[in-house]
């Protein structure tokens, strides 16, 4: 054993970085990678088995411990956001630096290509065989019935407009917010410390048991740009962005929008007053001691 | 950041609301419109997409997970009733104050309103999509096969006769505060701190599983009576009250009942000895500090 | 508040029950009620709503959830079995007085013929509406097409023969005896306290997932026998104990066997070495106690 | 009570196995019992019932929540690893000896074997009443409509090529690996002592959710050999091992690439930096000590 630990120590030595920011975008970029790895293969599951080996509800257990998963995997490290909007939110309320939001929401992005990726790999044989069409050509459609493109990023349903949609995903990520708040308000402390990343694991699952039906419930800018670049890059083409009235833009720009109406309801209803509580009795205390410290120097 | 700070503390310091019921009321607003909006967004899901993302199961999920994190945005400051039945049940054994009561009634029904206005919204395009009748028009529709009331109040099922819902209801709401009281009794005391709004999440959702088929399990005056309100108003139309022979007194009334039934329950057979336990152990150490105070002042 | 305070305080005092063992069965009889009403009553929502309220699974979520809430209700007061093979087990052991055995086993049995009677009033008009036969009459049945007695009592599969729902039944309680000492043992601790109820209820809810098929899992003299029983005396008549070449004895005598070999392998396999590990330990500081008291008078 | 504690030390005392070696090996052959007892039981559930009792769901859920039931039954013993993977990641990072590697290996394939078996005989008459061909003869058949094999050991999809699918098992560890590091790594400490038998349990459900349709996911040498092998000898033939052109080799080999994969990500994007970190931390405090010593020496 002594040889083995002398290079798995020379090992950690020689890859370790020591800029934070850079191993915080790291571990970003895996945290997002394993939430899209794992969510986005439910759906792959789901559509290429035809339902055998899926339904909706299993998909929204993916996402949603797969967000458990990934939080853990990095959230000692970087705080586990694994989208933007959340960092957004954070930025928002002074918690996070506003130059972390650029360098995350890129390895947020990057992550959630790789793990899309990592789904093709993994169901390359199956994404071919289930896009044979009629006659017996193969293909990676976008848009239809044999349509695979809506394994990694989300498409409108037929009965969606683009306005429903836009305020689909602001509801969406509102309510994403709102609950993430809630969970990491250090005023609030609604739960024991270390069970952080599974309550935000059942918020996920529960947007997608309620808001799934419009348009798949992305509320994350990098989790649908991410693997809509991938599928661009890996056969699908271009009408990734271009279908759907270039709904591409929905699920990245009105999560943003829903962060800010998700801070303003939390702060407003909840948030500002914890902390006004908080800071009184801080400041009562501060001037007891203040009192008996005058007091006890007058008594001495 | 300085700046970001001095506006974010001054933001705080307006906003801050000083009087405690009024926070607290908006808690358990902001608590009960979560609750409503993804547990009805659950049934909306369901029954808008025909059942191609949702069933039963992802409604009690969704219903469930809704109250944990109802209760978890609004647990610190208002204890995270979000049922009118829950604060009776605790003015009835002395651990709230009878004023609570009405204030936090109203905040309740007022939150699950707007919680159904938001699913509402969410759902506007799939709603009017839904409701098309056979003629090629568009309605909102109470009873019946396109019926979208059921989605946001409930409903009973064509076995259910007035006098079997009404047993229905007071029995659900009975078990749900037997439940509720063991978990948040301060001499049982079964579970660790942090863990109650998970555990009631659990018993919302056993609730579902096991009570749900005759009237959709409501167990909560202000969940049924707030989107009964705002179906009414939003054009269902005045037909959401009187169908079913007056069916929306049965979830307002039966729940009370329930709790009383609850209530008695669990004091007799469990909650009175824990406590009698309790306050005979206190009284004994008193009287053996008591008796050792003496021997000692005779030994003196 | 005052007055409200004096009433609820007199009222406490007297209904207080002082022997131990009439509150720890009057808790256990809660705790087998509630296991039992959730449980027979997903049964009956899923055989009820032929489907469309539920399906095997929302049963196994049911009873394993159901487990977990009877423990946190009465737990605290009695320990929470809820099982008479669960007390036997414990009695084997030496960890509960064998005059536990009978009162526990009785009172669990009451426990489940209440719970049952609550399920047949709750849906009492659907229990009606699903027993029409085709000549329009209404019956209640035990086997066949539209029988409810498998609502409350656990009946086995056509291709089962006593022989093997013998060994299903003992297996399965084995595998339910095995992890419940593994999360009791008080050498073992695999979790953090509190948690019990939870795992109790995972274990029950992995044996529904796996060995449901042959005869509904009950592992559970009293959850069957108290159902039974009711079924009986409601309506079912004297059937629900011949059918089946007199299935109604495997429920009840197979699980107290499996408790037996599930005692012997959990001990043999873990229990006797973590337990005899700790008695070393405590040992050698005992001997190195008495050592250094040797010692140190020996300097003395 | 006297004499059965008196007996029951003495069973204890006879039984005891004080090889520690011997011990983790028995643990972890129960704790792998249980796995494969419960997970292939639900595969046994769902096949056998025609879909009635089960779905993929379920068996997710199943070797999800046993795998949480096997590590809390061995853990404190044996670790708790289950899978001979595990041990070789841990082997890997130094953090357990190599010899214990060949020892786990065999037990838990052994408990793997023996799980099969116990489903074997739980199952008995409904495998035989499934594998009934069109001419009314029984037999146990490998690969085909009424396949039962399919229930203990896994066999590729239609769609599946061998390299595929070994990349398929390769991902599938590497995540697996990857999630539990990050759970047990000493360094980055994500959640409460005591929760990481329930977190790797969502590990394996959520891996059973997303990349379960190409080959049923083994990702796990032991719990594919050991049933395989007793399907082998039970009456299934020498088929299990020649079928899908050898296919066995890829669920025992392509589990230990993904492990050396899984270790390498997580140790580049998370392990050696947040291990840096403490390390660093320490020397901080050491040359801080070291300081203040000759400090506190040059002025005494």
């Amino acid at each position: 054993m002594g040889k083995q630990k002398f290079y798995l120590d020379k090992l950690a030595r020689t890859f370790q970085i020591r800029n934070l920011l850079i191993r915080q975008a790291l571990a970003e970029c895996l945290g997002t990678l394993i939430l899209v790895m794992f969510g986005c293969g439910a759906v792959a599951q789901l559509v290429l088995s035809g339902g055998s080996h899926g339904m909706f509800l299993t998909v929204n257990f993916a996402f949603g411990f797969a967000a458990t998963l990934g939080i853990l995997v990095c959230g000692q490290v970087s705080g586990g956001h694994l989208n933007p909007a959340v960092t957004f939110a954070l930025c928002l309320l002074g918690r996070e630096k506003w130059k972390k939001f650029p360098v995350y929401f890129f390895f947020q992005t990057l992550g959630a290509f790789l793990g899309a990726g990592v789904i093709f790999g993994l169901y390359y044989d199956a994404l071919w065989d289930f896009g044979r069409n009629a006659e017996g050509q193969y293909d990676l459609i976008v848009i239809g019935p044999n349509a695979t493109a809506g394994i990694f990023a989300t498409y409108p349903s037929k009965h969606l407009t683009i306005v429903n949609g836009f305020f689909d995903q602001l509801i969406g990520t509102a309510a994403l917010i709102v609950c993430i708040l809630a969970i990491v308000d250090p005023y609030n402390n609604p739960i024991p410390r270390g069970l952080e990343a599974f309550t935000v694991g059942f918020v996920v699952l529960v947007i997608g048991l309620s808001m799934g039906f419009n348009s798949g419930y992305a509320v994350n800018p990098a989790r649908d740009l991410g693997p809509r670049l991938f599928t661009a890059l890996a056969g699908w083409g271009v009408e990734v962005f271009t279908a759907k009235s270039y709904w591409f833009f929905v699920p990245i720009f009105a999560p943003f929008l829903g962060t800010v109406v998700g801070v303003i309801v939390y702060q407003l209803m909840v948030g500002f007053h914890v902390e006004g509580e908080v800071r009184e009795r801080e400041q009562k205390e501060e001037e007891g001691r203040m009192l008996s410290n005058v007091t006890s120097k007058d008594t001495a």
